[in-house]
Formats: structure tokens, C-alpha cells, sequence
């Protein structure tokens, strides 16, 4: 209960802190005898390592998984998948001066005074490094999801006042996006790329929002009352870091309307003609798209010189330095969807149990 | 694991049908030797009841709790506290017509199908009602909360496209709203009571939001990295019916802004000169006022006919008729600020724990 | 983690005081559409209840049960099961003397130290009352397990020195057991029942066993490593008041045995020559009946003056008086039942989770 | 809830076969700040490894752990301790026999239908080996616990007839023990070790018990009703590979007692005459020295030739050969000392949660 697990039959456990000697995590209740796709994982991490383009962070990190039990001639035993993931590109001295320092809108206070003790390099524990650990699990679950023929998908759909329009969500479906931005429309894209850059070029960061699609929902999986499938998934996204808010299906555009405009009512086959609730119905899903935005502030690491405070209280000022992601949504797609995917295969198996 | 029980060391797990013989819970974890202020618990189930004014259901429940353990000689024991509140207004004969029908964006569909059986009367589990228990134990924790300085208020700010202004949000501080929408600006207050009941006389329906703010809080609370107490307090918040979006401080508005605008910089004294972190830090405290908005939809229920399906996908016509809420956010207020307290207490145990 | 919650995906939370309102509990993760058979519920509280013959204690307790929830038309719906039964032959004044006075091997003094504060009136939360609630899940989980071929039965097989042989044992089947000690050979039962008669008449109490045979246990059944079937199972029994001791099969016999006189070999169709594994294979079933022994002290509650000490640590006289019962194990056969169907059928809906 | 998980705020997660890549774990919830004496943990690991003396397996394992996470600059973070020991002794080609064959005795049968796939190289997951990983935990626990006041100390009180007395176990106080059969009586230790050798010439193996003390308990641990420390100490001992029986104090011998004879009398301090409740009233600390037995089964591996089955339920003849432990008590008194630690550590941090 400390935190670090997350799930109930199929749970991650993570470790690591980003300048320790690695990350990683034990996955348990993936179900057996599952042959694993060693490639599809890595390919997974390669979409969250820094690194990876021109407007992420340049931080080399090679983020080659390793595992150490739970598969045995390429399949899982059903035990527990233990695996870490190396620091590599561990700069410490990057980091001296924050030894004592904590910096704006970072963890470095509240951490200090939690614990009374912190691991100043790069964020230590609530370094946004550990999510990696989180795709590893996230990207089991989704090759199990596949097999039942649930596929989820996220993509960037906001970056500063460059946004989809309802329209051009709608219409995205399942496609590789080649662009480095991860925005499905080419054009708002390299709008966004664009930002991105001009806002590097600033020394600043800018935010961004993830939109996430989950297709192919069994009807039935949530709990009622408290482990809603959004209430479960609303955890999953504020527990990533720099999200602000989340919000499903018409979400806060819901506070202006009429039951009248927003009830979806029901075809014959139990489909439903429009999908405000985001298939979800009472906390359960009702077998349309689960859908959720998710909006990420902007870093906080900036490269500007700000006033700030040491341990004393004392006032220093913060150079902006150091190696940090202009914006955050290119390689928070892939998080997004991996906790999903968490989340959904953890109902699957609760829903399982009672059949 | 069924989803009925929320919280690590402060639990609540909840029972009862809408229509059922009576909802109550059982709540674990409270300190023990705690003197208990019935009045207060009592007054604060009057705040949801129905039946309370014109523009909320006209369902008559007294909803007078009854305690069965964990009290003695007016003080906690340290033991479970079990309560049940009666189910008093019951009128099967209102659902008769519903037993073989879904209703449009209700969970009667996907617990249909989720549990092969289902208590058609008023929506049976998944009906609002279960959040009366939560109350109770949100007014358990409040009253502890209090005892160390911690202060939650939740108030509407927005039904339809009436709203508070940011800077009217920031003005509010604890008062006593004695309106029956519970909008602390009088004359925002007048004009939802207006558009609710105008919605009321169309037979619709209309959303609404709630915004929270929580004082005091003790710097150090939450638990990295899956229990950021905006994590839980995200779970908490959309496991309340009709939640629809959950946001943090400058919440979604942070996607449009850079670093340098929104980074909150420390005083000599550890409080921010500025809030868009909403008092939280790496998903733990920072002793700043933590501040949500909470989304809710309009209720599913209109006056309206619509035209809806059996089980059998047979179309049918559902009549518009029953009790209901025209606009759920004056009732829902303090169910907000009662999820949070159980959040917020259940992480000062978890944190006194470690210390 | 209050501690009285037990259970995964069955899930048990009690509540209750002795001399309070009433006790009860809160049953989550109960199949949804299975017909409730409330006379067998009745039925194995009546096999618990106070004052069911004359070598039990005489308080007086219909134990009738009520539900609240969780139930309609006789089905379960798949949402919790609240039940409660009313404490009626609540004598307040016959504990008046203890509300200062700690009894000797009763959790009077533990209660007191460790909240502060205790219910003074009949041992309160930590009365064996509380098991009555257990029965009540039980009750459940055994009808559900019936229904999958697994039968549990224990019966008592020692009270003070006498004793059921291992022969005897081993022939034991599933028999209504007529008599009030509850004991199969009716000879064995008959030394018995005059021993507690003897003892009772002294104002003595004495020790006794329960032996606990679970048939029909599917393969597969418990969790490496920590979540062993015995595991869990030992922590359900040493959960019950009173118990010292637990072993399974051979049990501590094994001593002072060697592996080659104890290894359980296979026959061709995977069930085993002997049973020295009591059903269980590093920690998860085999298919063979589970088999275990449970030891039980003698109730502290006598009806000789004993010296002990109050609050302030000042020597006392405390008179032997009131209802007590002289050997618990009669009524502690269908605890022992009840405790082990809720941890069997845990793991049954664990197992189909992955399966 | 995949069963590799213990503890509720003091957690220990494992992972690892006995002849994958490594074993290990992840620690949840050690407090903060705590010089890590990185020695006695390893010394703790030797007092379990394999190849320590003549009498244990000869498998060679330096045992040598590696941290992770969690440690900075020699002091813990409050965040997760992962942790892994390499298998170096991986001898594959030994196990050969076995990938289709299962033993008697062991946990083949059971996991291969569990989980329709196994690791069979020397147990896979079910291995003891583990049990290092609960080791580390426990050095961790101990090292606390001791700096509360509280210390644990187990050895062997029996190997196959031979047994100390009553009396010689109560006189035992914390020494190091240094044979290796690890009683602390040294005459009753030659016999013992005399006896293993026998038992190992002759290809056997034999059982035996061993014996807890854990002195300096504060009062007041341990939750009701489930958690009763009892009943977690039960839940933990059986979760010990080869675990059969487990008692406490008095324990078996309760069942032939009065009450007269074995009450707890209490002296004016609050401590008792005598401690037949072995430190638990209503199965929460009251002070006195928790103790308990643990019986162990001899090791089913043995060098004898036993007819068995195969996959397909053919007749094998599986020939004795390999590495193995004549007799399992010297290295699991080590740990059962961690099981107690963790477990107690758990509970002193619950109990500091509410107070």
C-alpha cells in the first residue's frame, strides 16, 4: 500500500529511481502459457525513450528491457514477470547544484519533506523515468488485449492552441503514426512540431493533451461502485505525471448540455447511436469505444534562469539548464495507452473470475 | 476486490439497492477514542437528501442513519463503525415498467449483462443513492480532518453555461451557502435556480460542475507513484455517478501553456507565490489549497419520451415519467467533499505510518 | 487493512460488538444468479447459536439473520450481501465489574492498551460472537461449492485426553452428526460429553480439537508463494479465537518422519497412494481431500475466583460468574467449516480468473 | 492478488525460479532514512545459502545480492528496495529427467496443471530457494525492529525424535548458535547432526521443527478479527516451504488443558505469571515473548528410486540422484526469523498509523 503497486489481478509493481542503478518492476497474474513478443515490447519502449526525435529530450538512454523470471522458452509461466531496465546515461554532476535546491513545480520539496531524505538527481523517485516500467506491463497487457480483439490507440490531439477538432478525432482510426509529433492529421502535426521547436528555441516547455481510444471493450467489465472502469482508468491517468485532467467521452462540454442532446440511445443490437458516455454505462462498459482525453501541463524544467528556494528557505536562482522534453505528449502516447491497457485487461481477468 | 470497498487504511465499503431494504456501508480505520458529533453526520446527509427543495427530487427519504457497532458510550472504538439508513419511499410499482426495459445511458444495460440479473427497481446498485453512505463516511472523516486543521469545501460553479469567473472561484473561502443551488455568488446562485427550473418545466435535464477546495492540508501526503493523491482523488471523484471529468488546478487550460507561465515559484517560506499545481507536487502535498473541478453530465432521466430497447432489442417507448433531479450538482456537493475527505484521511493514516 | 476484511475475490468484512445494536458483515464477490437457500443459512447458525444444548453456554440468542442487501427475488444479484443479526440477551450489568478489571487470557487488557478505549461488555469486538457473522459466508460459500462437487465436514476429535484415533479418523464420512459434541464415533462422543459435564461442574473449562475434511477440491486451487492454500487457510483458522494450533495431514508427526516413509507416490490416474499432503502440493492443491487439524484452548471464562489486576495494576478478586460455555468445540465445528469454504471458494474464483 | 505479495504496509514482493536468471523481490514500505547495515543482510543470506556445511545441499550459490533502488548514499529513500541474487549454480542437464516426469511429493503435478506449463528445472517458482528473497526482507525488518527494542531469534528445537524439552527451550535466550544444525543446545546438536549424516547416508531425509522467540514486542500489534498476529504469523509459517503444523505457545497441549491450569494470571505490572498465550490476548500483543513451533516435513527429494508418474500417467521409475537437503531446519531457521520480522514490522507500522 505504498504506492509503488497498481492492479488487483493484473498488477505492476515499479521500482527505480532515474539516476539509481535501474528501473523496472515485477509483473503479476498475466495469465500462462502466453507466447511473448519480445520485439513488440521493445518497439513499445522505443516510442517512449528519450532520445528518439529532434523535439524530445536528448538524454541517450538505449532502454533495453532484460528480463529475469516468469518466462520459460518464450512463454509466460504464469508467475511473476520480473525486469529491469538500465540508467545508462547517469550524469550526476548534472545534478549537484540541485542538491540542495528544489526547483518550482517539481517533486524536489515535497519529497525532502515526506521522507526527510531524496535522491536529488534527476527527480530520483518521481522522475517521470519510471514510466517505462509502466509500458513494459502495458505492452503485455495489450498483446493479451489483441487476442480477445481489444485494441487501444492514443494519439496527440493538442499541443498548446494547435488542437484536432472533434470532426478529425472522430474520424481517426487504428493507423501507425509515422510523425514525430504523434498527431494523426499530417497537417495539425507539423503545426505542432513547429511549436514545439520555436517553443525549445524559447527555453521553454509547452503543454499538450493525449486522446486515447479503446475498441473492442467486452460489454460488462468495471465494478460497480468504486472501481468504475473510469473511475480505475481516472486513476491510471493522474497517477502519470504532469496530467492536470482527464476527462471521458463529451467530458466537460457534459456540464452545458440537456439529457435530452446527450443520452445515447440504444440500437437494436444494443450498439448505441451516439456514444457521449464514452462506453461506459453506471461504471461498466457497455461494449462502444471507451474514449478519454488527457491533459499534460507543460514541463517544468525550463531553460530560463528562475528564482527559487534551498532546504534554508534561502533564496537562489535556478539556471536553466540541462538536458529536458520541450513537450511531453509525443512520449506520453504510448503511457497513456499502456495504462490503459493495465487497466482493462486487470477488469478483464475480475470479470473472468465471476463467469 | 469487488469494488465496493474504497481506501487503504481508512475504508469504506458500501452495500444496498435504491429500492432495496436499506443502504449503509462499514467503515474501518477510524482512530479510536474519537468523540462522535451525530448532529454533524446527520446534517451533513440532509445536504444530499432528496425531497430538500423545489429544484431537486421529489423523492421523500428521511435518511436518518443508524449506527450498529464500533460506538460506545458516544465515542469510536477503533472497531468497524457499521451504519444503514432505510430505504423508505420504495414504489416498485414506478419500475414495473422498466424490469424488461433499458434505459437510455443508465447502467441498465451492462448490469444486465454483466451479472445475468438485476434489480430493475430505480436502478438497484448503481442508482445515486449508495453515495448517501459515503456521505457518512465522509462526515467521519471531515470531523478528524478538522480536529488537525484541514478544511474541505465544495461549491457549484457552473450549471450550463452559467458559471463562476476564475477570479469568483478564488474569492470563495468557507462560508455556509445557504442557497438550495449551493453557489456561493448570490446572483450566479439566482440564475442557475432559474435555468434549472426552467429545464425542470421542459421535462430535461441539465449538467452542471463542482469545484473543491481542500485548506490545511499537511505538507508530505500521497504516495508515489500509482497513489499520487491526485491519482486517488481522480478514482474517488469518477466514482461518483454522472462524473464525466476531473481537473487539477489549471487543469485542462494547461495544455495551452508554457513552463514560464505556470511553474509556481516558492517563497522563503515553501508556499508558492502562485496555485496551478493545485497543492500538489509529484502527487504529494505541498501545503498549498488543493483544488478540483469535478464534470457531472445531465441526469439520464427527462420527463421526456424517448425511444429506447427490451431486452429482447425490441424497440420500445419509455415513457417520461418518475422522480428525478432536473440538475444533479446542488445534491452532489457534498458527496465531492466527502470522497475527499476519505481521500485526504486515508492518506494522513498512511503517511503517519512512516513518521 | 483494519483487519476485518478477509478475502480476495470472495471478500468477508464483519462489524459488531457483542453487547452492541447487533453484528454483521458485508459479503462481496458472491456470484451473481445462485438461489439462495436461506434455511440452510439458518440452519448453520443454528449450529453455532448459544444455548442450542446443555453442554454450551446459556445465553440466550435466536441468531436469526436479516439481509439488506444483495438479494432480490431470492437470487444473488452479484452485489454485496449485507446481513445483520440483532444482539438480544445483551445483560449490561452482568460486565459492570469488568469495566475496569482485566480478565486473564481475555483480550481485555490488549484492547484497552492498544486503542485506548474498549467496550468492556462481554469481551466486545473480541467476543467469539463475531463468528456468527462467518457462518453466514460460509453458509454461502458452501452452497456454492456443493454445486461444484466440493464438500467440507469437520467434527470434533479431541476433548482434553480423549481422542479420535487416526483410524478412526480416516474413516470418517460425511454424516450428519447427531450428537450435541459433535463428535462421529458415538462412543468417543458420549466420554466427552460426560468430560465437559465434569468440567462444567468443577466451573472449569477444557481444550479441544476440530478435524476438517475437504473433499472434492479441483485441482489447481491456491497461489505461489505467499498465497499457499495452506497458507491462507491457516491464517482463516488462527483467525478463529481460541486456536493455538494448526496442522495439516501428517502434520507435526512429519517431525519425526523420513521422506521415504512419507512421500505421497502417484497412482496412473494422478491421485496418490497415501495423503501425508493433505490435498496440497507446494501450497496448491492436488485433487486429494484436504485434510487439517485445529487445536482450541480451553475458554478463559471460568467459574473460579481468579486474582488479576485493573486498570491501574491493582489486584483484584474476579468472582467466576456468568454464561460461559465449558468447551468451545462443539460449537466451533461449523466456524472451522465456515472459514474454510470462504478461503476454498476465494481460490476457486482466483483460479478461474487465469484460466 | 497473484499470491507473490505479502504484507500490507510492510510489503515484499518476489519473483524468480529456482534456475532462471535470478531471484529477488521488491520492498514496499520501509520507512526513510535508515542506515542500511548492508553486512548483516548479507549475513543473514549465508545463514540460509546452500553449501554452508556437510549437512545441507551442496548446490553452490555465492548468494551475493544486488540493490536496485530505493538506497542512497547508504541510507534508504522510502521508495521501493528492489533487489536480485543471480542463480550462478544453473545446472540445467540435472533436470532433464524431470521436464516430463513429476515427483512425489513436490509440486510438478500441481503447478503443471495450474498452469497448463512449468519451469521443471529444479522446481521452477515452488523451489525454496525462493525463500532468499524473503531473507533480505526479513534483514531489513530485523534491522528496525531491533532499533525499537524488539528481537527474534529462532533455532531447531527437533529433528526427527530428537527434541529439546520444555524446559531447555525456555531457558534459551539470544546467543549465536554455532553449529550447524543450529540448536542451541549443543549435546542435543550433535545427536542432531549425527542423525542427519545417518539419514543422508541412507539417501533419506528427515523432518523437524523449529522454535521462535520474539522478545521486546510492543503491546498492542496485531488487528482484529482476521488479522490477528497469530493468525498472520500462521498465514506467513505456512507460506514456508515443507511447513505442516504450526502452534502456539501451549499450542497442541491447550487441547487436554483446563482453563484453571493454563490462564495468564497477570502481576501488577501487567505482565503475567506465565505466557501459555505465547504474547497474544484476543490475537494482539500484550508484551509478553511471542512463541511459536513450526513443524517441517522432511524434503521429498530423496536418493532412493520411487516409482512415479509422467505427464501422461505412465509409470516412470525416477532415480534418486542430485543435490538436496538431508534435512531442511538448520537453514530455514533463518527463515522463519525473517517471516516473523516482516510480519511484525507490518503490524508495528499499522498500529503507528492510528495512533
Amino acid at each position: 500500500m505504498a504506492g509503488s503497486t497498481f492492479g488487483t489481478l493484473y498488477r505492476l509493481t515499479t521500482f527505480g529511481e532515474s539516476h539509481g542503478d535501474s528501473i523496472g518492476g515485477i509483473i503479476e497474474g498475466f495469465p500462462a502459457g502466453f507466447l511473448v513478443d519480445f520485439d513488440f515490447i521493445q518497439s513499445e519502449l522505443d516510442r517512449r525513450k528519450p532520445g528518439q526525435s529532434s523535439i524530445v529530450t536528448q538524454r541517450k538512454e538505449s532502454d533495453k528491457v532484460v528480463f529475469l523470471s516468469g518466462i520459460f522458452e518464450g512463454k509466460t509461466l504464469g508467475t511473476p514477470i520480473a525486469f529491469l531496465i538500465k540508467n545508462e546515461n547517469v550524469k550526476t554532476e548534472d545534478y549537484n547544484h540541485l542538491s540542495e535546491t528544489f526547483r518550482p513545480s517539481h517533486a524536489d520539496f515535497t519529497y525532502a519533506k515526506k521522507y526527510g531524505i531524496r535522491d536529488w538527481r534527476g527527480g530520483g523517485r518521481s522522475s517521470a523515468r519510471e514510466t517505462a516500467s509502466r509500458v513494459v506491463a502495458g505492452a503485455f497487457a495489450k498483446s493479451f488485449l489483441k487476442s480477445i480483439g481489444l485494441e487501444i490507440f492514443a494519439f496527440v490531439d493538442q499541443v498548446g492552441t494547435i488542437s484536432l477538432s472533434d470532426e478529425e478525432i472522430a474520424q481517426v482510426s487504428r493507423v501507425e503514426i509515422e510523425n514525430i509529433v504523434r498527431c494523426p492529421i499530417e497537417e495539425r502535426a507539423k503545426e505542432m512540431e513547429d511549436l514545439i521547436k520555436q517553443i525549445r528555441k524559447e527555453g521553454d516547455t509547452i503543454g499538450g493533451s493525449v486522446y486515447c481510444k479503446c475498441n473492442g471493450v467486452p460489454v460488462g467489465l468495471g465494478e460497480p461502485v468504486f472501481d468504475k472502469i473510469n473511475a480505475v482508468l481516472g486513476q491510471a491517468m493522474f497517477s502519470i505525471n504532469a496530467v492536470k485532467g482527464v476527462e471521458f467521452g463529451t467530458g466537460f462540454d457534459s456540464v452545458q448540455k440537456k439529457g435530452s442532446e446527450i443520452n445515447d440511445l440504444f440500437k437494436d443490437d444494443f450498439t448505441t447511436k451516439t456514444n457521449h458516455s464514452s462506453g461506459i454505462q453506471g461504471g461498466i462498459s457497455n461494449g462502444m469505444p471507451i474514449e478519454f482525453r488527457v491533459a499534460f501541463k507543460p514541463v517544468a524544467t525550463i531553460m530560463k534562469d528562475q528564482i527559487t528556494v534551498n532546504e534554508n528557505g534561502e533564496s537562489k536562482v535556478l539556471i536553466g539548464k540541462g538536458r529536458h522534453d520541450p513537450c511531453v505528449v509525443p512520449r506520453a502516447v504510448v503511457i497513456v495507452e499502456s495504462m490503459a491497457a493495465i487497466v482493462l485487461l486487470d477488469f478483464y481477468l475480475r470479470q473472468r473470475a465471476y463467469q
